[in-house]
């Protein structure tokens, strides 16, 4: 079984990130065959910044790693070093009607919060077949609300069949995501980067994490009253970190009272400390490392690449070339 | 200077297409660099039979060099042997707005002929700014109902450039074709595939030829009386293939009556028989010798590619990767 993602390199990544995409697809290396890839011809639609662009997926390869993607067990690759892609996506666009792309979501969305759209911008959903179906992916995981990414791949991919060959196309499954708790951004709001309420994967110091989740918003209720532990992001948070037993605890004291919210924010940000300590020292030794990033982003290009190359022959003697 | 051109494999070339495009682009041969290809990728819009498309390619391969293409001056290529155009494709779509496809008159003519319209219709001016900006080329031979497609190319070239650096793409410079006297089919019209009016380029046999140009429709006017040459299509046909001595003689000749339009019709057969005999020659050498055409597309598919390569390595360090 071969389950696909693509992750965007779009800037420095935040716990939401963490629990949303990288946790869910570490823990998914040991059930298949994992072909992880950094999009950074995607993220030519929103990234024009060649230096930002660079960054972003060296960082998001560093913090994918350091997080504890296993090269042993997952191929991993930066999209544009296996240039077929596109070549497939060409392919695909010959046999995609115009509705298919005029329906998406995303386009409509993103046209409709004023983004002036590019071509690549609607054309977004052919590259992303591609990408799954040059692989000959079985599985990928998806959000609940990214269902209709992987229904057009599906529908690209037998319409290409049904003109070509039964078969030609392997049509790949979505595998939805387990609801993670949504993760509350310091407002309260879900964390966005967007929402300037994030709290980073890997903040500078220890003593920036701690004043970022010293700044989560809480309500007036005095110290010596009762508090609900429902209403508190901090215990949102908590939960993501600490054991069913400490989250009981915690919940326990809210309700009893007698105590301010830095002492609950304290006790968080603890957690999280901890939590990424381990992360944190593996990311300060890859940092140190640009030759091994290198080596395992080249070594995943060229399993990816072979893969790839398979499909395109099969694909390029099926419409004529 | 580079000249740039694509050809499309439709099917078998006729009379129209060799002089509205063959033969200027083999005299353009002489003027600079030039640069021919086989545009496979685009004619997935329309062919959809894999061993039709091959069967094209290859016919039109052969036509264009049994004709006068020299591959020791010009580079002829089929396109999808240099797949980084579809790269540069999709580099391109990311500066694109929707509007400039949107807007191009080839998409919307065939959308009100009723084609199905696919998305690799609509986003075929972008595959063709990178067919022409990928080979850094200075000239483009546009008929004059063409022009908007350059311009096409222009606009996304200098959009590209005013993202990421001035003058990393060359802006191509169309070359209107001289107007060539529009080539009448058997009725009169334009010659064409899809009128079922044309006069093949190479028929099967002098037979086959010969019948074709004895169906060129005329009117009933009686063998002796008086006829007017420029109402003929026997004479507009004539004009591409006589001397201009030979032309005044059939219009005097015409002018005096005493002629049926036969005898007319097989002075054109004559000609167009003999005009090209020497290039059906070379094409029943070419037809029997499968290893030079594969020879001379692989050497012109080496040096396009090279071309490419140095475009691509300069857009790709341009935009991040």
């Amino acid at each position: 079984m071969r389950i696909l993602s693509g992750i965007q390199p779009s800037g420095r990544l935040h716990i939401g990130n963490y629990f949303g995409m990288m946790e869910p697809s570490i823990r998914l290396q040991d059930e298949g065959e994992a072909y992880y890839f950094i999009a950074d011809y995607h993220a030519l639609t929103s990234t024009h910044d060649p230096a930002a662009l660079r960054e972003n997926v060296r960082n998001l390869a560093i913090d994918f790693l350091a997080c504890g993607l296993d090269p042993g067990k997952a191929t991993f690759w930066r999209q544009s070093d296996v240039p077929e892609v596109t070549e497939l996506a060409w392919i695909l666009s010959c046999v995609t009607p115009m509705g298919l792309l005029e329906r998406a979501v995303s386009y409509k969305d993103k046209v409709s919060q004023g983004l002036s759209p590019s071509h690549g911008l609607f054309a977004y959903p052919v590259l992303q077949a591609a990408d799954i179906l040059i692989f000959d992916s079985n599985v990928v995981p998806v959000g609940r609300d990214q269902k209709q990414h992987l229904e057009v791949t599906r529908d690209i991919a037998q319409k290409f069949n049904d003109r070509y060959g039964e078969g030609l196309l392997v049509i790949p499954e979505p595998r939805i995501r387990e609801e993670t708790a949504m993760v509350p951004g310091l407002d309260g709001r879900k964390m966005s980067k967007s929402y300037d309420n994030a709290i980073d994967l890997f903040e500078e110091t220890e003593k920036k994490l701690r004043s970022k989740i010293m700044k989560i918003v809480t309500d007036s209720t005095p110290v010596e009253a009762s508090k609900d532990p429902e209403e508190s992001y901090i215990v949102q948070l908590y939960r993501l970190f600490a054991t069913p037993d400490e989250v009981a605890e915690m919940e326990a004291s809210f309700r009893a009272g007698g105590q301010g919210y830095g002492h609950y924010k304290q006790q968080l940000f603890e957690h999280v400390r901890d939590h990424f300590a381990p992360m944190r020292e593996r990311r300060e030794a890859l940092l140190k490392d640009a030759a091994y990033i290198d080596d395992v982003l080249a070594e995943g290009a060229k399993k990816a690449h072979a893969q790839a190359r398979r499909t395109m022959d099969r694909v390029r003697a099926a419409v004529g070339m």
